[in-house]
C-alpha cells in the first residue's frame, strides 16, 4: 500500500476487518474511541517529552518507525470511528479546511501562530 | 471528496497548501504536532465528556457536524506531520496492523478487550 | 504524611528536593511539564479505557494501588509546575472555585453536566 | 489561603462542598474523572502549544493568571477524584517518590532526561 494509491475507503475496510474478527465493535463507542485517540495521542508526544522543537526534528531510523507507529495507532481509531458513526473524513477535512481559511485568512495568518480568536486584535 | 475516490496522497497535497500558503511549516515541528494532536483529541473528548458509553452513540445532526470537525482537526495533523516528514500513512497503518495482529491473535482476543500484556496470563 | 496533616507548601518542598538532586529543572520548561502532565493523564485513562463508567468505580487493591501511582505522577508534575514558576496552587484553586461558583450557579447547575455556556440555554 | 498553610484535606473538603452543593458526584467515576483531567491538561498545553521551552518560560501577568487558572482545574479534578476514591494523595506521592528514586537514581540520572528503560542502557 501507498499513500498515492490507497484511498481512504481502501483503508477503512481494512480496520474494519481487523475490528469484526475479533468482535470489538462493542467497545468502539464514540466516548472510548475519542478517549483511545487520546491516548495514543500522547503516546506520540512522549516521544517528543523532554526535546526541543528542534532537536525532535532529528529522526534517527529507530525513531522515524517507533513514530510511524504511534501515528498509525491514532490513524486507526480515527478511520475507524469514521467508519462505525457513518463519517466521510475526506469531506470533512475539506470542509474543515474552508472553514479554517475564513478563520485564519492568508494576509493575516501568514508566517504567525497566534490563535483566530486574537488574530485581528493584535494585527 | 469522498472516501472512495480519494487517496491519501490527494488529502496531504491539499493540507499542505494550506499549511504553505500561510507559511506554518516552521511551528510544525514534531513535538508541536504531537502537541496539537493531542490537544485536537481532547477537545474531541470533551464532546463525550459526561456521557455514559451508549448515549455517546446517540449522534444527533449538529453532534455529528461537530464530531467531523475534531475528527478533521486530527486527521489534518497527523496527515501534515507525515507529509513533512516523509512518513507514508498507508504503509505505517498495514505494518502496525500486522503487529497488532501477532499481539491480538483473534483466538485470544475476540470479543474481550484485555491488553495484550495480559492476554495470555487470563485466557 | 497523610492529607490531613500535610501541607502543599511540604510537597512541594519535598518534590523540588527529588528534581534539584538530579539536575532536571533545566528540562521543566512550562511547555514541557504541560507535556508531561497531559502524558500522565492519558496513562491514568488507560486504566479505564474500555469500561463503562459504573465499572470503573469497581476499584480492586491492585488496580487502586495504580490509580494512585498515576494521580502521584500528575500531581508531582503540577506541584512542579507550581514551584518552578511562583505559583501559590490553594490560592488559585480558591480563585477557581470562585470563578465556577458563577459560571456554575448552583439553581441552575444541580444535577446536570451542561456546560456553561449551555446553561441558560437549555434550562 | 496559601500553599503554606493549607492541607491537602483542607483543599479536598473545599472542593466536596462545591460539588456537593451541585450534585455532580454521580457523573464522577473514575472513568469520567480521569478524562477531565485530560481535558484540562490540553487546554494547559494550549497555551504553550506554538512557543519553544525557552519562550514559554517568559510569563506575563495575563498569561500566568491564565495558567493558574488552568493547573487549578486539574487540581481540583485530582483531590475530588482522591476525595471520592478514598485516596490519600500525600502518601501516594511519598510512594511514588520512593519508586521514582529507584528508578531514576542520582548518580545514573543526573541532568539526563532519559527513560528509566534506557537508562543503564546508555550510561
Amino acid at each position: 500500500m501507498s499513500d498515492k494509491a490507497t484511498s481512504i475507503q481502501k483503508l477503512k475496510t481494512k480496520i474494519n476487518t481487523f475490528i469484526a474478527e475479533r468482535d470489538w465493535e462493542k467497545f468502539h463507542s464514540p466516548k472510548n474511541l475519542s478517549m483511545s485517540i487520546a491516548i495514543e495521542a500522547a503516546e506520540l508526544m512522549e516521544k517528543f517529552q523532554w526535546l526541543e522543537g528542534i532537536e525532535s526534528k532529528k529522526l534517527t531510523n529507530k525513531k522515524k518507525r517507533e513514530i510511524e507507529e504511534e501515528l498509525a495507532d491514532i490513524a486507526v481509531y480515527i478511520l475507524n470511528f469514521c467508519s462505525l458513526y457513518n463519517i466521510d473524513l475526506s469531506s470533512a477535512i475539506e470542509r474543515k479546511l474552508k472553514i479554517n481559511s475564513k478563520k485564519y485568512p492568508v494576509e493575516h495568518a501568514k508566517g504567525n501562530s497566534r490563535k483566530y480568536t486574537e488574530l485581528r486584535l493584535n494585527p
